[in-house]
């Protein structure tokens, strides 16, 4: 039986194999992800991040274990912006000594980068498929830190719980109006330490003052027309969803029920509202619309290197005879003119 | 007298409405980028990384004080990768209560994400060479968090400081390895705080650890051969820098003239063993592959977009009859076979 029939028949050790595939971008993933993608969509992603510290894992436990009583299937994606050269083993160690980690119906996998930014959001994307055409329905996915990588990898999430804590400094507070635009359900965490009330309280005038906070307030994401959105997106919205704050104490599972029935209710909004076809539209086209890029910017740095052009310009660039931009838009115009000629461009 | 000539003179406003439209992504700036390039190379960039709350600002603030004193003539470029919205505002606040605000050897500004990380990176590039250009031979890039935004940003510096300070959590802990990589000399700050020495011989022991830590260890970016090298790089490996770990205490200033002298040394030892001029190429080539790759893509786009292509080949994916890969992969030599007949790619 094939990878993908195994896969598909959610088969473990296939669909870690699988997922090692996609991580090493091997060219078989491609072939992989074409082949499980009509057998995705089902499966619900509820992503979790936050500032370092912030109790995110025990949360993602404490969520994992409350789902799988309710018969659920999870699978958990932690993914690790930090660092693009060691590789996850950090977080893999930790990964370990999680709490679902000998259940059957629970998955549980780390993706660290490996190479730019953009391949990791990329990854994650790809893995959150592969889970869903295992068979998980729940895909939980986890990211350290609260960062621009962060709100990037959140896109994959149809439920963003944004978790904080009381007790953080200055600089802290300076992303919190970063991360509340993501958020759709609000977790104030390590909720019986001193100040957590006041942190409530500062999170709910936050959340209040909306509009003021941005371009779109917090609730511009997924209900908002999107900058770049798609024709045939709605733009007109539907009842705004106030983003709840909910405090837990995730060592002692306190509040996660409430968490639980928070992260729900977002997702029955969003089903009522027609938001979530929307937001789906808006991840498939955005998507596309970058490994289009990616796949003709590849062909014409591939034509420019085999025709000798590259080294040349790259000498030009460095000699500040010409700039980088004017180089650049050179290049590309000179590809495309022999792009339909039958060049090496034509299939670079 | 126009804005490129005022800002080759030095002038601050010329320099500051042409980040401005550097920031705002205005048609004029890659006409400005261009106009400016010949005049840029001289400066020396100095990156300052770290988690929250680690002093960074506060580290910036003296080393721009000593370079001062040195009569150097310093600007500061602090980068806020944590907010896809706020628009900087809450760094920007900040950035007026600085030490060197009001003296004109000092040009001060701060930049933040207004849409993709990718602009931001591009942006702090661009703002790099305006300020290079209008004479400010130090230029001191500082950014908030400790992540791979940040790994991003910091492309942009010669040498690399990267602020730690004794007491954070274990994710923190998790962090460092990543951000060990890309530091050229390490700061332990609030060195007056407990655990303070036991962070510097930790960090001392993973500096050792070298190539055990990830792919290169610290010293791959600037003096190994990198990933995607170009041709021309000389893959020898001259004698390697080893980060020098200094304690500082930012707000006494205690400390800074050491870390200032670690960041001289750094230099000197790059220019020494020719690794400046690698790493200037290195940077140049990735630069101009970027760019490639973002034109050739927009042409690709905005040709399927005019050609009716893309809504449909959207509805496709969405109903599952095709993959976004494979989706793709046919737009792009779809494009690539019209483009050189004269069709709108042509010059799209």
């Amino acid at each position: 039986m094939d990878l993908v029939a195994r896969l598909l028949a959610g088969d473990r050790r296939a669909l870690a194999r699988a997922i090692t595939l996609t991580e090493n971008e091997d060219p078989a993933a491609a072939r992989l992800a074409a082949a499980v993608y009509p057998h995705t969509g089902k499966a619900r992603t509820i992503g979790v991040t936050g500032p370092p510290g912030a109790g995110k894992s025990t949360i993602v436990d404490g969520l994992t274990h409350l789902y799988r009583r309710e018969g659920r299937r999870v699978a958990v994606v932690a993914v690790d912006p930090t660092s693009p050269f060691s590789g996850g083993a950090i977080l893999g160690d930790r990964i370990r000594m999680r709490r679902g980690a000998a259940d059957p119906g629970v998955f549980i996998r780390s993706l660290a980068t490996r190479g730019h930014l953009g391949g990791l959001s990329w990854h994650t994307g790809s893995v959150v498929r592969l889970l869903d055409a295992a068979g998980f329905d729940t895909i939980l996915v986890e990211t350290v830190g609260a960062g621009q990588a962060e709100v990037e990898i959140m896109r994959y999430a149809e439920t963003t719980v944004v978790v904080m804590v009381p007790g953080l400094g200055d600089e802290v507070q300076a992303i919190k109006a970063g991360i509340l635009e993501i958020a759709d359900v609000l977790a104030v965490n390590k909720a019986d330490r001193e100040g957590a009330d006041r942190l409530v309280r500062e999170l709910e005038i936050m959340l209040r003052m909306d509009g003021s906070v941005g371009r779109g307030g917090p609730l511009a994401r997924k209900e908002g027309p999107a900058a770049g959105s798609e024709p045939g997106a709605d733009a007109a919205g539907p009842e705004p969803w106030v983003p709840p704050v909910v405090k837990t104490v995730a060592t002692t599972d306190e509040g996660l029920p409430e968490l639980l029935r928070a992260v729900e209710a977002h997702h029955e909004h969003l089903r009522a509202t027609g938001g979530l076809e929307r937001w789906r539209r808006r991840e498939l086209a955005a998507e596309v619309r970058g490994l289009v890029r990616d796949l003709a910017g590849q062909a014409a740095h591939a034509w420019a290197t085999a025709d000798g052009a590259w080294e040349e310009l790259l000498g030009r660039v460095q000699r500040r005879e010409i700039d980088p931009r004017s180089a650049s838009e050179g290049l590309v115009q000179e590809f495309l003119r022999h792009a339909g000629s039958g060049g090496p461009g034509a299939r670079g």
